[in-house]
């Protein structure tokens, strides 16, 4: 039975040789949120960046620049880390050059695995479809903010670990830490996130129907995957939107 | 009002600034709770050192040398990491070398911090009595396993945050994670953590009866305080036993 080992925050990832094996990468709020977003709403392709520097010079390759740091757009940057932004008309068939606070730094980490994928709630089921049908070992690793722990990233890797119980031995502390935080959070996963340091930062920027929505489940099924320098959506696994 | 920051596992701890802030390190299965059991049981002091054989160097200056890596007994010492074993008659008055896989590592991280203490379930009420009096900002450092996150010394961190969240900030997301863990084990510390990974490894080492006593709260009111090179117990908290 392969084996899901939970890392909570990409400072961890070290301790874990990704050689084989699928990570799932996640930042719930926003970065990978929004990536499934903009996979849902057509976007053709996303390559993560380091820097806010790095994403502007894709610009005139016709790539759209996003760059978020602490929350915020960062100034001359046509998008930012809100998965709202990444529903305007302008996404479909888009190539977009992403980075954020978090989240693309996982991204990077990542790329000696077999398969890196993008997970959120908004394509839960389809992360855990993919993985079963994959049928290897798994990383999940949860971004954080600035390499602490947080909880909404551990919330999502408790859901997945209790979806996936059944095919995948949870091998470690972290796991079983994850699925009961998950347990606790219950049904109403945007109640339970409200007392998260993120959700205090979020408030102070007046972004709170960001959290609202990446908190909802199973509203898309694209699975992005990285395919060398970019994330793309794989024909066989179509955008249903 | 002061502020506690629960460090999950040792290789988060370069995250923080431990300057001026009281540290409380944890390492419930089991160095902390051995150390906690030592001074109950009259040890005079003890140091934590780095490899058994820096420990075995003591020897000569009328130490007793204890050594535990990976959940055994070092070949060559007397003592462990096991309770029991600091319960002994040669225990009184001792001066007593200790190296274990995770727990004097966090001691010696901590070493910059203005107050480094001892915790574990067995004087918890006392640790929470002694950072009230403190009144300055704490560093809940949880050893781990080999730099992984674990269950048990989370746990801990869930206990003194709920305790203490009256009197301190509550900081970050991971003491909230820690305090929802510690209340979904309820009043049955031993069962809940018999799913963890440690609990398990212990199963296979013959000695679960380790952790059925790790696991009680409460049954020392003993300090231990880390003064120079020397963990030791100042007389104004006096040993109960």
């Amino acid at each position: 039975m392969p084996r899901i080992q939970t890392i909570l925050t990409p400072a961890l990832f070290p301790l874990h040789s990704p050689e084989g094996k699928a990570v799932v990468v996640i930042d719930i709020l926003r970065a990978t949120s929004s990536i499934c977003v903009a996979f849902a709403h057509g976007a053709s392709r996303i390559m993560p960046v380091a820097s806010p520097a790095e994403s502007m010079s894709f610009r005139e390759l016709g790539f759209i620049c996003a760059a978020e740091r602490d929350g915020r757009v960062v100034e001359g940057f046509e998008l930012g880390n809100s998965p709202f932004s990444y529903m305007r008309d302008e996404i479909h068939g888009a190539s977009i050059a992403l980075t954020t606070t978090n989240g693309t730094h996982a991204i990077h980490l990542s790329k000696d695995a077999a398969v890196v994928i993008i997970g959120s709630f908004l394509n839960l089921d389809a992360v855990c479809h993919f993985l079963k049908q994959e049928n290897r070992d798994v990383l999940l690793l949860c971004s954080g903010w600035k390499n602490n722990f947080n909880l909404e990233d551990t919330l999502y890797a408790g859901a997945l670990c209790e979806a996936l119980k059944g095919d995948f031995e949870i091998a470690d502390d972290a796991g079983i830490a994850a699925m009961d935080l998950y347990e606790k959070a219950g049904h109403d996963l945007n109640a339970y996130i409200q007392k998260s340091s993120h959700a205090h930062r979020f408030a102070s920027l007046g972004i709170t129907e960001d959290i609202a929505f990446c908190m909802q489940k199973n509203i898309y099924t694209v699975v992005p995957v990285l395919k060398g320098e970019f994330l793309v959506v794989p024909e066989a696994s179509p955008n249903q939107f």
